[in-house]
């Protein structure tokens, strides 16, 4: 347990000083100290500062991925619209409940780094995957109209991503808090809008009020 | 005329160079040997590098400022939806034209650095006010349905970003070229099917198609 706890410890405190003050700019002294550790129990659990860095991001993008992939699995049972809210509030939740990691991770993948590049073009590509089965669902149940899916990609991922990038723009320009709950349940509502009103065809909208999905999944 | 190309060369190997190497990781002298001038041009000009950076970014941000300011001014003689359009169709050929230093501000403002704060907040500011003001126009005027104006300015920030943010992510997993002409066309009208769809009240589509903008303004 005690140990558990250390190494969670430790990747708070790399997840918080990443963020903060790059990847570059923080050592593994100062992540032992923020961890109450000392630097042995780093390279015991992670080798070294890149490997942690690859552990953070590994495990972030895994428990991404899983969310998708459980909206994409849900298709057998529900409507394409459903999956795709799913995904829209299963992501902005994990987002939220991490959002040192996911800040640090959008930045570093918009860099060409080689290591970040190689673990990102693995998730995307499934991420990529789950979202296209899903549109195509929707499109050829007549659930959805005929979009171009991957720019449709692109605008729901430039939405979802947009409060965790750029928080202090939220909060010094438009005074929108986006680690309050109530921020990310609204702004996901209205994203769900560009779901029901451009995405899904227009006798789809009539079922808006019916849905009923926890906002976590 | 010389002299006109020397300081432009400057800024384009600059831009260049800091998207691609970061601030800290490029050096005068690089900037110099890319620019074909050499470091006492630079120091003539901008000074430092600092100085560099924030001719470049508040070169930037005025111009992007003026194509929202147009858009609005343009609130007088056209509907708020076409003002709209005016901003998505403007941003996304300037951003298009503009790739490497757009891909350069939209990541440095995602860090706490203290003088891309300041301009940030500045320029920010006032494209908020334009953009609140179409949207109060629109809603105003019913030509809007009632929508949460800061929630809305996310989306569409987030939307309109995301190609310049993450170009190598649409070239390799969504086999989209940001780059080219077309994509950003196709792009913006995605773009607008939201406005048309989601932000606009029911009556108001269809006008959709007896719509003619020019792509730039």
């Amino acid at each position: 347990m005690k140990n558990n706890n250390t190494k969670q410890n430790i990747k708070n405190s790399a997840a918080f000083l990443f963020n903060t003050k790059g990847f570059a700019g923080t050592s593994v002294r100062e992540i032992a100290n923020r961890a109450k550790t000392n630097v042995s129990n780093i390279s015991y659990y992670f080798e070294n500062k890149a490997g942690l860095l690859e552990h953070l991001v590994s495990t972030y993008f895994e428990s991404y991925i899983a969310i998708i992939e459980q909206a994409y699995i849900e298709l057998d049972s529900r409507s394409a619209r459903e999956c795709l809210i799913l995904v829209i509030r299963g992501i902005m939740n994990y987002q939220k409940e991490n959002r040192h990691l996911t800040r640090f991770v959008l930045r570093e993948i918009t860099l060409d780094s080689t290591l970040i590049r190689e673990i990102m073009t693995t998730y995307m590509t499934k991420e990529k995957y789950y979202l296209q089965a899903i549109f195509e669902k929707g499109i050829h149940q007549q659930e959805f109209n005929s979009i171009p899916i991957p720019y449709t990609i692109m605008q729901l991922k430039g939405m979802l991503s947009m409060p965790y990038l750029y928080p202090q723009y939220m909060a010094e320009v438009l005074h929108i808090m986006p680690y309050e709950m109530y921020v990310a349940e609204q702004y996901s509502r209205e994203i769900e809008k560009w779901v029901n009103h451009t995405i899904c065809v227009p006798n789809e909208r009539v079922k808006e009020k019916l849905l009923r999905i926890p906002v976590t999944i």
